[in-house]
Protein backbone atom coordinates (compact mmCIF):
# COMPACT_ATOMS: atom_id res chain seq x y z
CA UNK A 1 0.00 0.00 0.00
CA UNK A 2 0.71 3.68 -0.74
CA UNK A 3 0.29 5.85 2.50
CA UNK A 4 -0.22 9.14 1.69
CA UNK A 5 -0.35 11.83 4.49
CA UNK A 6 -2.26 14.28 3.26
CA UNK A 7 -5.16 15.97 5.24
CA UNK A 8 -8.10 14.99 3.80
CA UNK A 9 -7.25 11.14 4.26
CA UNK A 10 -7.22 11.55 7.36
CA UNK A 11 -9.38 9.22 9.90
CA UNK A 12 -11.07 10.85 12.65
CA UNK A 13 -9.28 10.68 16.07
CA UNK A 14 -9.69 7.36 17.50
CA UNK A 15 -10.74 8.29 21.26
CA UNK A 16 -9.36 5.69 23.23
CA UNK A 17 -5.64 6.73 22.63
CA UNK A 18 -4.51 7.28 26.18
CA UNK A 19 -2.15 10.49 25.71
CA UNK A 20 -3.19 13.10 22.82
CA UNK A 21 -0.20 15.59 23.52
CA UNK A 22 -0.40 16.58 20.15
CA UNK A 23 -3.62 18.35 21.16
CA UNK A 24 -1.37 20.07 23.49
CA UNK A 25 1.52 21.78 21.64
CA UNK A 26 1.27 23.91 18.85
CA UNK A 27 3.07 22.16 15.43
CA UNK A 28 6.07 24.62 15.07
CA UNK A 29 6.30 25.02 10.70
CA UNK A 30 9.64 25.03 10.09
CA UNK A 31 11.26 23.18 7.17
CA UNK A 32 13.73 20.59 6.95
CA UNK A 33 17.34 21.81 7.50
CA UNK A 34 18.92 19.75 4.67
CA UNK A 35 15.50 20.95 2.41
CA UNK A 36 16.57 24.30 2.92
CA UNK A 37 19.88 23.87 1.96
CA UNK A 38 20.90 21.39 0.10
CA UNK A 39 25.00 21.24 1.49
CA UNK A 40 23.93 20.82 4.99
CA UNK A 41 24.81 17.23 5.31
CA UNK A 42 28.54 18.43 4.62
CA UNK A 43 28.68 20.89 6.73
CA UNK A 44 30.83 20.73 10.42
CA UNK A 45 29.02 20.64 13.55
CA UNK A 46 30.40 24.06 14.55
CA UNK A 47 29.02 25.87 11.17
CA UNK A 48 25.72 24.24 12.02
CA UNK A 49 25.75 25.22 15.23
CA UNK A 50 26.52 28.67 13.70
CA UNK A 51 23.54 28.90 11.61
CA UNK A 52 21.82 27.07 14.45
CA UNK A 53 22.41 29.98 16.23
CA UNK A 54 22.04 32.79 13.62
CA UNK A 55 18.36 31.21 13.27
CA UNK A 56 17.68 28.80 11.33
CA UNK A 57 15.46 26.72 12.97
CA UNK A 58 14.42 23.88 11.08
CA UNK A 59 14.67 19.45 11.68
CA UNK A 60 18.42 18.70 11.84
CA UNK A 61 18.04 14.95 10.55
CA UNK A 62 21.09 14.81 7.84
CA UNK A 63 22.89 17.71 9.11
CA UNK A 64 26.18 17.06 9.24
CA UNK A 65 26.05 13.55 8.55
CA UNK A 66 28.15 11.30 10.59
CA UNK A 67 28.46 13.62 13.39
CA UNK A 68 26.45 12.55 16.58
CA UNK A 69 23.33 14.50 17.36
CA UNK A 70 21.85 14.92 20.60
CA UNK A 71 18.33 15.74 22.70
CA UNK A 72 18.08 18.20 25.23
CA UNK A 73 16.31 18.14 28.41
CA UNK A 74 17.00 20.56 31.14
CA UNK A 75 15.64 20.75 34.54
CA UNK A 76 16.42 22.15 37.79
CA UNK A 77 18.58 20.70 40.27
CA UNK A 78 16.04 19.55 42.39
CA UNK A 79 15.13 17.79 39.72
CA UNK A 80 18.02 16.38 38.38
CA UNK A 81 18.58 13.16 39.94
CA UNK A 82 14.57 12.15 39.51
CA UNK A 83 16.10 12.75 35.97
CA UNK A 84 19.22 11.00 35.21
CA UNK A 85 17.39 8.02 37.43
CA UNK A 86 14.38 8.30 34.79
CA UNK A 87 17.00 7.51 31.74
CA UNK A 88 19.14 5.21 33.41
CA UNK A 89 15.86 3.21 34.19
CA UNK A 90 14.81 3.79 30.87
CA UNK A 91 17.91 3.57 28.47
CA UNK A 92 16.36 2.89 25.67
CA UNK A 93 14.52 6.03 25.26
CA UNK A 94 16.96 7.81 26.92
CA UNK A 95 20.48 6.98 26.68
CA UNK A 96 22.60 9.69 28.24
CA UNK A 97 25.58 10.97 26.50
CA UNK A 98 26.39 14.05 29.00
CA UNK A 99 25.47 15.57 31.95
CA UNK A 100 26.13 19.35 32.67
CA UNK A 101 27.18 20.50 36.12
CA UNK A 102 24.27 22.81 36.99
CA UNK A 103 23.99 26.02 35.41
CA UNK A 104 26.57 25.09 33.13
CA UNK A 105 25.83 25.99 29.17
CA UNK A 106 28.90 24.33 27.83
CA UNK A 107 28.98 20.32 27.14
CA UNK A 108 32.03 18.17 26.67
CA UNK A 109 30.29 16.92 23.28
CA UNK A 110 30.99 20.31 21.35
CA UNK A 111 33.46 22.78 22.10
CA UNK A 112 32.69 26.18 22.26
CA UNK A 113 29.14 25.71 21.74
CA UNK A 114 26.53 27.03 23.57
CA UNK A 115 23.60 24.98 24.71
CA UNK A 116 21.32 27.99 25.37
CA UNK A 117 21.67 29.18 21.25
CA UNK A 118 23.09 26.64 19.69
CA UNK A 119 20.01 24.60 18.98
CA UNK A 120 17.76 25.67 16.31
CA UNK A 121 14.79 25.27 18.42
CA UNK A 122 14.00 25.07 21.91
CA UNK A 123 10.54 24.35 23.87
CA UNK A 124 10.15 25.76 27.43
CA UNK A 125 7.93 24.24 29.58
CA UNK A 126 5.87 25.51 32.99
CA UNK A 127 4.31 23.28 34.80
CA UNK A 128 4.17 20.60 32.70
CA UNK A 129 2.77 23.06 29.95
CA UNK A 130 4.41 24.06 26.99
CA UNK A 131 4.82 27.91 27.03
CA UNK A 132 7.07 28.95 24.23
CA UNK A 133 9.18 27.44 21.37
CA UNK A 134 11.83 30.02 20.58
CA UNK A 135 14.83 29.74 18.39
CA UNK A 136 17.22 31.30 21.60
CA UNK A 137 16.37 29.86 25.28
CA UNK A 138 19.09 32.71 27.29
CA UNK A 139 15.56 34.38 28.53
CA UNK A 140 14.72 31.27 30.20
CA UNK A 141 18.19 30.21 30.91
CA UNK A 142 18.57 29.63 35.23
CA UNK A 143 21.50 28.98 36.90
CA UNK A 144 20.25 26.08 38.50
CA UNK A 145 19.42 24.08 35.21
CA UNK A 146 21.18 20.66 34.57
CA UNK A 147 20.83 20.00 31.18
CA UNK A 148 20.73 16.31 29.70
CA UNK A 149 21.86 15.23 26.35
CA UNK A 150 20.68 12.13 25.22
CA UNK A 151 21.65 9.89 21.81
CA UNK A 152 19.17 10.98 19.02
CA UNK A 153 17.69 8.17 16.22
CA UNK A 154 19.03 10.45 13.80
CA UNK A 155 22.55 9.62 14.76
CA UNK A 156 22.17 5.81 13.36
CA UNK A 157 20.18 7.07 10.12
CA UNK A 158 24.07 7.32 8.09
CA UNK A 159 24.33 3.22 9.37
CA UNK A 160 21.67 2.18 7.46
CA UNK A 161 21.68 4.37 4.83
CA UNK A 162 25.82 3.42 3.87
CA UNK A 163 23.72 0.07 3.64
CA UNK A 164 21.66 1.17 1.17
CA UNK A 165 18.12 1.41 3.50
CA UNK A 166 15.83 3.94 1.95
CA UNK A 167 15.61 7.20 4.64
CA UNK A 168 11.66 7.66 4.07
CA UNK A 169 11.45 11.12 5.66
CA UNK A 170 14.63 12.86 4.53
CA UNK A 171 13.46 11.34 0.59
CA UNK A 172 10.28 13.32 1.50
CA UNK A 173 11.70 16.40 3.28
CA UNK A 174 9.74 15.76 6.34
CA UNK A 175 10.79 15.30 9.51
CA UNK A 176 10.48 12.02 11.34
CA UNK A 177 7.20 10.93 13.11
CA UNK A 178 7.01 10.11 16.78
CA UNK A 179 4.33 8.77 18.77
CA UNK A 180 3.51 8.39 22.61
CA UNK A 181 3.06 5.11 23.09
CA UNK A 182 0.89 2.71 25.70
CA UNK A 183 4.08 1.82 27.22
CA UNK A 184 5.04 2.84 30.34
CA UNK A 185 8.21 4.16 31.19
CA UNK A 186 9.67 3.21 34.79
CA UNK A 187 9.17 5.85 37.11
CA UNK A 188 11.86 7.65 38.48
CA UNK A 189 10.67 9.25 42.02
CA UNK A 190 8.49 12.28 40.54
CA UNK A 191 9.15 11.53 37.50
CA UNK A 192 6.85 8.93 34.79
CA UNK A 193 5.28 8.99 31.34
CA UNK A 194 4.73 7.24 28.19
CA UNK A 195 7.75 5.99 25.91
CA UNK A 196 7.61 7.76 22.75
CA UNK A 197 8.88 6.12 19.47
CA UNK A 198 9.98 7.47 15.95
CA UNK A 199 8.85 5.26 13.24
CA UNK A 200 10.89 4.77 9.64
CA UNK A 201 9.30 2.89 7.32
CA UNK A 202 11.17 0.14 5.98
CA UNK A 203 11.35 -2.21 3.12
CA UNK A 204 11.24 -5.70 3.58
CA UNK A 205 15.16 -6.68 1.96
CA UNK A 206 16.53 -3.76 4.38
CA UNK A 207 14.87 -4.70 7.34
CA UNK A 208 17.77 -7.10 8.75
CA UNK A 209 19.99 -4.26 8.02
CA UNK A 210 18.37 -1.78 9.67
CA UNK A 211 17.94 -3.57 12.76
CA UNK A 212 21.81 -4.66 12.63
CA UNK A 213 23.22 -1.42 11.70
CA UNK A 214 21.21 0.45 14.42
CA UNK A 215 21.66 -2.60 17.07
CA UNK A 216 24.96 -2.10 17.07
CA UNK A 217 25.26 2.35 18.45
CA UNK A 218 23.33 1.30 21.64
CA UNK A 219 24.12 4.69 22.98
CA UNK A 220 21.94 6.36 20.36
CA UNK A 221 18.56 4.22 21.33
CA UNK A 222 20.12 1.27 19.52
CA UNK A 223 18.00 -1.52 17.82
CA UNK A 224 14.11 -1.05 17.48
CA UNK A 225 11.49 -1.69 20.21
CA UNK A 226 8.72 -2.98 17.49
CA UNK A 227 8.89 -3.95 13.50
CA UNK A 228 5.42 -3.92 12.00
CA UNK A 229 1.92 -3.50 14.16
CA UNK A 230 1.62 0.30 15.50
CA UNK A 231 -1.62 -1.34 17.34
CA UNK A 232 1.04 -3.33 19.33
CA UNK A 233 2.56 -0.07 20.71
CA UNK A 234 -0.64 1.82 21.43
CA UNK A 235 -0.61 3.42 18.21
CA UNK A 236 -3.99 4.13 16.96
CA UNK A 237 -3.20 6.22 13.73
CA UNK A 238 0.28 6.44 12.13
CA UNK A 239 -0.73 9.45 9.65
CA UNK A 240 -1.49 11.31 13.19
CA UNK A 241 2.23 11.54 14.94
CA UNK A 242 2.36 13.17 18.31
CA UNK A 243 5.27 15.00 17.33
CA UNK A 244 6.77 15.20 13.53
CA UNK A 245 5.13 14.84 10.33
CA UNK A 246 3.18 11.87 8.87
CA UNK A 247 5.69 10.32 6.34
CA UNK A 248 4.58 8.01 3.52
CA UNK A 249 5.09 4.17 3.25
CA UNK A 250 5.78 3.16 0.03
CA UNK A 251 4.36 -0.40 -1.22
CA UNK A 252 5.91 -3.12 1.15
CA UNK A 253 7.25 -0.60 3.19
CA UNK A 254 7.32 -2.17 7.32
CA UNK A 255 6.98 0.46 10.19
CA UNK A 256 9.95 0.19 12.16
CA UNK A 257 9.76 2.10 15.52
CA UNK A 258 12.37 2.82 17.61
CA UNK A 259 12.70 4.38 21.28
CA UNK A 260 13.08 8.00 21.07
CA UNK A 261 14.58 11.00 22.80
CA UNK A 262 11.48 12.77 22.79
CA UNK A 263 10.53 10.69 25.71
CA UNK A 264 11.90 12.75 28.39
CA UNK A 265 9.49 15.49 27.47
CA UNK A 266 6.47 13.28 27.67
CA UNK A 267 7.45 12.66 31.04
CA UNK A 268 7.60 16.85 31.76
CA UNK A 269 4.16 16.48 30.41
CA UNK A 270 2.94 13.99 32.43
CA UNK A 271 5.00 15.07 35.37
CA UNK A 272 5.02 18.87 35.67
CA UNK A 273 8.21 20.01 37.25
CA UNK A 274 8.12 23.76 37.69
CA UNK A 275 10.29 24.23 34.67
CA UNK A 276 12.42 22.26 31.89
CA UNK A 277 13.89 23.37 28.49
CA UNK A 278 14.06 20.67 25.72
CA UNK A 279 14.89 21.15 22.06
CA UNK A 280 12.19 20.92 19.96
CA UNK A 281 11.12 17.51 18.38
CA UNK A 282 13.28 16.71 15.24
CA UNK A 283 15.58 20.31 16.24
CA UNK A 284 18.58 18.70 17.92
CA UNK A 285 21.54 19.51 19.19
CA UNK A 286 24.80 19.32 16.98
CA UNK A 287 27.87 17.62 18.77
CA UNK A 288 31.10 17.37 17.53
CA UNK A 289 31.03 13.51 18.66
CA UNK A 290 31.24 11.05 15.51
CA UNK A 291 28.70 8.65 15.18
CA UNK A 292 31.47 5.97 14.94
CA UNK A 293 32.27 6.86 18.57
CA UNK A 294 29.27 5.35 19.75
CA UNK A 295 29.77 1.99 17.37
CA UNK A 296 30.53 -1.40 19.20
CA UNK A 297 33.77 -2.90 18.06
CA UNK A 298 35.47 -5.87 17.41
CA UNK A 299 31.68 -7.31 16.01
CA UNK A 300 31.80 -7.55 12.88
CA UNK B 1 55.76 -18.17 28.40
CA UNK B 2 54.23 -19.86 31.49
CA UNK B 3 53.64 -17.24 34.25
CA UNK B 4 53.33 -18.92 37.61
CA UNK B 5 52.07 -16.45 40.90
CA UNK B 6 53.85 -17.91 43.20
CA UNK B 7 55.33 -15.48 46.04
CA UNK B 8 59.00 -16.14 45.72
CA UNK B 9 59.51 -15.43 41.66
CA UNK B 10 58.13 -11.98 42.56
CA UNK B 11 59.83 -8.62 41.55
CA UNK B 12 60.24 -6.09 44.26
CA UNK B 13 57.01 -3.84 44.23
CA UNK B 14 57.57 -0.95 41.71
CA UNK B 15 57.36 2.37 43.48
CA UNK B 16 55.87 4.52 40.49
CA UNK B 17 52.38 2.85 40.67
CA UNK B 18 50.25 5.68 41.61
CA UNK B 19 47.74 3.77 43.93
CA UNK B 20 48.51 0.74 46.08
CA UNK B 21 45.27 -0.13 47.44
CA UNK B 22 46.04 -3.96 47.95
CA UNK B 23 48.29 -1.93 50.74
CA UNK B 24 44.82 -0.76 52.25
CA UNK B 25 43.01 -3.59 52.79
CA UNK B 26 43.40 -7.36 54.03
CA UNK B 27 42.74 -9.95 51.38
CA UNK B 28 40.05 -12.29 51.70
CA UNK B 29 40.96 -15.60 52.03
CA UNK B 30 37.50 -17.06 50.96
CA UNK B 31 38.03 -20.02 48.15
CA UNK B 32 36.06 -19.53 45.19
CA UNK B 33 32.31 -21.29 45.60
CA UNK B 34 32.42 -23.64 42.72
CA UNK B 35 35.91 -24.75 43.79
CA UNK B 36 33.90 -26.07 47.56
CA UNK B 37 31.03 -26.95 45.89
CA UNK B 38 31.10 -28.48 41.73
CA UNK B 39 27.26 -28.33 41.31
CA UNK B 40 27.07 -24.33 42.35
CA UNK B 41 27.88 -23.89 38.47
CA UNK B 42 23.91 -25.62 38.24
CA UNK B 43 21.99 -23.78 40.94
CA UNK B 44 19.16 -21.52 40.42
CA UNK B 45 20.03 -17.63 41.52
CA UNK B 46 17.78 -17.82 44.98
CA UNK B 47 19.89 -21.32 46.11
CA UNK B 48 22.70 -19.41 45.21
CA UNK B 49 21.51 -16.24 47.46
CA UNK B 50 20.12 -18.95 50.25
CA UNK B 51 23.62 -20.39 50.55
CA UNK B 52 25.30 -16.90 51.11
CA UNK B 53 22.87 -15.79 53.38
CA UNK B 54 23.53 -19.05 55.17
CA UNK B 55 27.47 -17.95 55.26
CA UNK B 56 28.86 -19.06 52.09
CA UNK B 57 31.49 -16.42 51.40
CA UNK B 58 33.86 -16.96 47.98
CA UNK B 59 34.05 -15.74 44.49
CA UNK B 60 31.03 -16.28 42.58
CA UNK B 61 32.75 -16.77 38.98
CA UNK B 62 30.81 -19.66 37.58
CA UNK B 63 27.84 -20.19 39.98
CA UNK B 64 24.30 -20.22 38.53
CA UNK B 65 25.56 -19.99 35.23
CA UNK B 66 23.82 -18.00 33.20
CA UNK B 67 22.51 -15.65 35.00
CA UNK B 68 23.38 -12.08 35.36
CA UNK B 69 26.22 -11.18 38.63
CA UNK B 70 26.33 -7.63 40.10
CA UNK B 71 28.63 -5.22 41.58
CA UNK B 72 26.74 -3.56 44.72
CA UNK B 73 27.86 0.01 45.86
CA UNK B 74 25.31 1.97 48.53
CA UNK B 75 26.16 5.49 49.86
CA UNK B 76 24.39 7.65 51.66
CA UNK B 77 21.49 9.59 49.56
CA UNK B 78 23.51 12.96 49.96
CA UNK B 79 26.44 10.77 47.89
CA UNK B 80 23.35 9.07 45.16
CA UNK B 81 23.34 11.94 42.57
CA UNK B 82 27.48 11.85 42.06
CA UNK B 83 27.73 8.23 42.54
CA UNK B 84 24.51 8.17 39.71
CA UNK B 85 26.27 10.73 37.76
CA UNK B 86 30.12 8.89 38.09
CA UNK B 87 28.38 5.51 36.32
CA UNK B 88 26.69 7.74 33.60
CA UNK B 89 29.86 9.11 32.90
CA UNK B 90 32.32 5.90 33.32
CA UNK B 91 29.81 3.67 31.49
CA UNK B 92 32.70 1.02 30.52
CA UNK B 93 33.52 0.36 34.30
CA UNK B 94 29.57 1.56 35.82
CA UNK B 95 27.63 -0.02 33.67
CA UNK B 96 24.26 0.75 36.11
CA UNK B 97 21.68 -2.38 36.01
CA UNK B 98 19.28 -1.02 39.02
CA UNK B 99 19.26 1.73 41.36
CA UNK B 100 17.15 1.29 44.45
CA UNK B 101 15.19 3.94 46.49
CA UNK B 102 16.86 5.23 49.79
CA UNK B 103 16.76 2.20 52.40
CA UNK B 104 15.35 0.27 50.22
CA UNK B 105 16.96 -3.38 50.82
CA UNK B 106 15.08 -5.27 47.35
CA UNK B 107 15.88 -4.75 44.04
CA UNK B 108 13.98 -5.54 40.88
CA UNK B 109 16.53 -7.70 39.89
CA UNK B 110 15.88 -10.52 42.18
CA UNK B 111 12.62 -11.62 43.86
CA UNK B 112 12.55 -12.21 47.18
CA UNK B 113 16.03 -11.01 47.61
CA UNK B 114 17.44 -8.70 50.85
CA UNK B 115 20.68 -6.83 49.81
CA UNK B 116 21.89 -6.53 53.24
CA UNK B 117 22.35 -10.48 53.53
CA UNK B 118 22.31 -12.47 50.07
CA UNK B 119 25.44 -11.26 48.89
CA UNK B 120 28.62 -13.58 49.83
CA UNK B 121 30.78 -10.81 51.75
CA UNK B 122 30.47 -6.95 52.01
CA UNK B 123 33.10 -4.46 52.57
CA UNK B 124 32.12 -1.73 54.62
CA UNK B 125 33.92 1.95 54.21
CA UNK B 126 33.95 4.96 56.55
CA UNK B 127 35.94 7.93 55.21
CA UNK B 128 37.38 5.54 51.86
CA UNK B 129 39.26 3.75 55.00
CA UNK B 130 37.89 -0.50 54.73
CA UNK B 131 36.52 -0.77 58.46
CA UNK B 132 35.14 -4.44 57.89
CA UNK B 133 34.19 -7.49 55.26
CA UNK B 134 31.45 -9.20 57.11
CA UNK B 135 29.37 -11.85 55.56
CA UNK B 136 26.52 -10.01 56.49
CA UNK B 137 25.59 -6.38 56.55
CA UNK B 138 22.68 -5.77 58.47
CA UNK B 139 24.87 -4.33 60.86
CA UNK B 140 26.02 -1.34 58.94
CA UNK B 141 22.67 -0.83 57.54
CA UNK B 142 21.44 3.21 57.50
CA UNK B 143 17.99 3.97 56.10
CA UNK B 144 19.33 6.43 53.65
CA UNK B 145 21.69 4.03 51.85
CA UNK B 146 20.53 4.13 47.93
CA UNK B 147 22.36 1.07 46.17
CA UNK B 148 23.66 0.61 42.73
CA UNK B 149 23.63 -2.80 41.52
CA UNK B 150 26.37 -2.82 38.33
CA UNK B 151 27.26 -5.24 35.56
CA UNK B 152 29.69 -7.92 36.37
CA UNK B 153 31.92 -9.24 33.85
CA UNK B 154 31.21 -12.73 35.09
CA UNK B 155 28.32 -12.27 33.55
CA UNK B 156 30.12 -11.99 29.99
CA UNK B 157 32.28 -15.13 30.90
CA UNK B 158 29.61 -17.72 29.84
CA UNK B 159 29.28 -16.31 26.13
CA UNK B 160 33.34 -16.57 25.29
CA UNK B 161 33.09 -20.27 27.21
CA UNK B 162 30.42 -21.39 25.06
CA UNK B 163 32.35 -20.28 21.84
CA UNK B 164 35.79 -22.42 23.22
CA UNK B 165 37.82 -19.94 25.18
CA UNK B 166 39.03 -21.11 28.42
CA UNK B 167 38.49 -18.68 31.76
CA UNK B 168 41.72 -19.10 33.29
CA UNK B 169 40.58 -18.39 36.57
CA UNK B 170 38.05 -20.41 36.89
CA UNK B 171 40.59 -23.21 35.95
CA UNK B 172 42.83 -22.43 38.44
CA UNK B 173 40.19 -22.37 41.19
CA UNK B 174 41.28 -18.73 41.71
CA UNK B 175 39.15 -15.28 42.08
CA UNK B 176 39.87 -13.08 38.89
CA UNK B 177 43.06 -10.49 39.21
CA UNK B 178 42.15 -7.14 38.98
CA UNK B 179 44.05 -3.77 38.84
CA UNK B 180 43.75 -0.21 39.38
CA UNK B 181 44.84 1.94 36.49
CA UNK B 182 46.75 5.03 35.60
CA UNK B 183 43.49 5.91 34.04
CA UNK B 184 41.38 8.24 35.50
CA UNK B 185 37.78 7.88 35.46
CA UNK B 186 36.18 11.26 34.47
CA UNK B 187 34.88 12.56 38.00
CA UNK B 188 31.32 13.86 39.17
CA UNK B 189 30.67 16.18 41.71
CA UNK B 190 32.89 14.92 44.80
CA UNK B 191 33.65 11.40 43.15
CA UNK B 192 36.93 11.13 41.17
CA UNK B 193 39.16 7.75 40.99
CA UNK B 194 41.28 5.61 39.12
CA UNK B 195 39.45 2.98 36.41
CA UNK B 196 39.66 -0.77 37.34
CA UNK B 197 40.27 -3.72 35.34
CA UNK B 198 40.24 -7.18 35.70
CA UNK B 199 42.59 -9.34 33.76
CA UNK B 200 41.57 -12.89 31.69
CA UNK B 201 44.22 -14.70 29.74
CA UNK B 202 43.21 -15.39 26.40
CA UNK B 203 45.17 -17.54 24.24
CA UNK B 204 45.20 -16.08 20.46
CA UNK B 205 43.33 -18.15 18.59
CA UNK B 206 40.15 -17.09 20.84
CA UNK B 207 40.81 -13.17 20.82
CA UNK B 208 38.94 -12.46 18.18
CA UNK B 209 35.60 -14.64 19.76
CA UNK B 210 36.63 -13.40 23.69
CA UNK B 211 36.26 -9.68 22.26
CA UNK B 212 33.24 -10.41 20.20
CA UNK B 213 31.13 -11.80 22.47
CA UNK B 214 32.19 -9.79 25.53
CA UNK B 215 31.28 -7.06 22.94
CA UNK B 216 27.97 -7.91 22.19
CA UNK B 217 27.64 -7.37 26.48
CA UNK B 218 27.58 -3.63 26.79
CA UNK B 219 25.69 -3.91 29.90
CA UNK B 220 27.80 -6.03 31.61
CA UNK B 221 31.46 -3.57 30.80
CA UNK B 222 30.80 -4.77 26.92
CA UNK B 223 34.46 -5.68 25.25
CA UNK B 224 37.95 -5.21 26.24
CA UNK B 225 39.52 -2.06 27.18
CA UNK B 226 42.93 -3.13 26.46
CA UNK B 227 44.90 -6.53 25.24
CA UNK B 228 48.30 -7.23 25.78
CA UNK B 229 50.81 -5.01 27.69
CA UNK B 230 49.54 -4.15 31.04
CA UNK B 231 52.13 -1.43 31.24
CA UNK B 232 49.76 0.61 28.57
CA UNK B 233 47.44 0.29 31.31
CA UNK B 234 50.16 1.76 34.13
CA UNK B 235 50.19 -1.94 35.80
CA UNK B 236 53.49 -2.55 36.22
CA UNK B 237 53.17 -6.37 37.24
CA UNK B 238 50.72 -8.71 36.25
CA UNK B 239 51.50 -11.03 39.41
CA UNK B 240 50.25 -8.50 42.31
CA UNK B 241 46.65 -7.73 41.63
CA UNK B 242 45.14 -4.53 44.17
CA UNK B 243 42.29 -7.64 44.31
CA UNK B 244 41.36 -10.71 43.49
CA UNK B 245 43.84 -13.56 42.79
CA UNK B 246 47.09 -13.35 40.32
CA UNK B 247 46.40 -15.96 37.68
CA UNK B 248 48.88 -17.68 35.65
CA UNK B 249 48.95 -17.49 31.62
CA UNK B 250 49.74 -20.65 29.50
CA UNK B 251 52.34 -20.04 26.83
CA UNK B 252 51.15 -18.23 24.14
CA UNK B 253 48.64 -16.17 26.20
CA UNK B 254 47.45 -12.37 26.07
CA UNK B 255 46.40 -10.64 28.49
CA UNK B 256 43.37 -9.12 27.92
CA UNK B 257 41.63 -5.65 30.52
CA UNK B 258 38.11 -5.37 30.77
CA UNK B 259 36.55 -2.74 32.94
CA UNK B 260 35.13 -4.16 36.06
CA UNK B 261 32.72 -3.14 38.65
CA UNK B 262 35.28 -2.69 41.54
CA UNK B 263 36.04 0.88 39.73
CA UNK B 264 33.43 2.79 42.77
CA UNK B 265 34.99 0.82 45.45
CA UNK B 266 38.46 2.74 44.44
CA UNK B 267 36.03 5.95 44.11
CA UNK B 268 35.02 5.93 47.67
CA UNK B 269 38.60 5.43 48.59
CA UNK B 270 39.88 8.26 46.86
CA UNK B 271 36.81 10.09 47.55
CA UNK B 272 35.93 9.54 50.84
CA UNK B 273 32.27 9.55 51.20
CA UNK B 274 31.50 9.30 55.32
CA UNK B 275 29.93 5.41 54.70
CA UNK B 276 29.71 3.08 52.08
CA UNK B 277 28.72 -0.41 51.67
CA UNK B 278 29.95 -2.48 48.92
CA UNK B 279 30.86 -6.16 47.32
CA UNK B 280 34.08 -7.98 48.61
CA UNK B 281 35.58 -8.12 45.09
CA UNK B 282 34.74 -11.26 43.29
CA UNK B 283 31.63 -11.67 45.48
CA UNK B 284 28.94 -10.74 44.11
CA UNK B 285 24.88 -10.95 43.63
CA UNK B 286 23.49 -12.79 42.10
CA UNK B 287 20.70 -11.76 40.26
CA UNK B 288 17.54 -13.44 38.27
CA UNK B 289 18.53 -11.74 35.17
CA UNK B 290 19.33 -14.59 32.38
CA UNK B 291 22.27 -12.99 30.77
CA UNK B 292 20.47 -13.43 27.31
CA UNK B 293 18.63 -10.12 28.25
CA UNK B 294 21.46 -7.88 28.51
CA UNK B 295 23.15 -9.36 24.95
CA UNK B 296 22.29 -7.32 21.94
CA UNK B 297 19.65 -9.29 19.53
CA UNK B 298 19.66 -8.92 15.73
CA UNK B 299 23.61 -8.15 15.81
CA UNK B 300 24.52 -12.10 14.19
Amino acid sequence: MTRTPRTEDMPPRTEDRTRRTADLMPRTEDRPVTAIDARAHAWSPKTARARFRDGLAGPTAGVAAGHTQANLVAVPADWAYDMLLFCQRNPKPCPVLDVTDAGATSTVLADGADLRTDLPRYRVWRDGELVDEPADARAYWRADLVSFLLGCSFTFEWAPARAGVPIRHVEQGRNVPMYATGRACRSAGRLRGPMVVSMRPVPPEHLRAAIRESGLLPAVHGGPVHCGDPAALGIADLDRPDFGDPVALEDGDIPVFWACGVTPQAAVMASRPPVALTHAPGRMFLTDARDEQYRLVGID
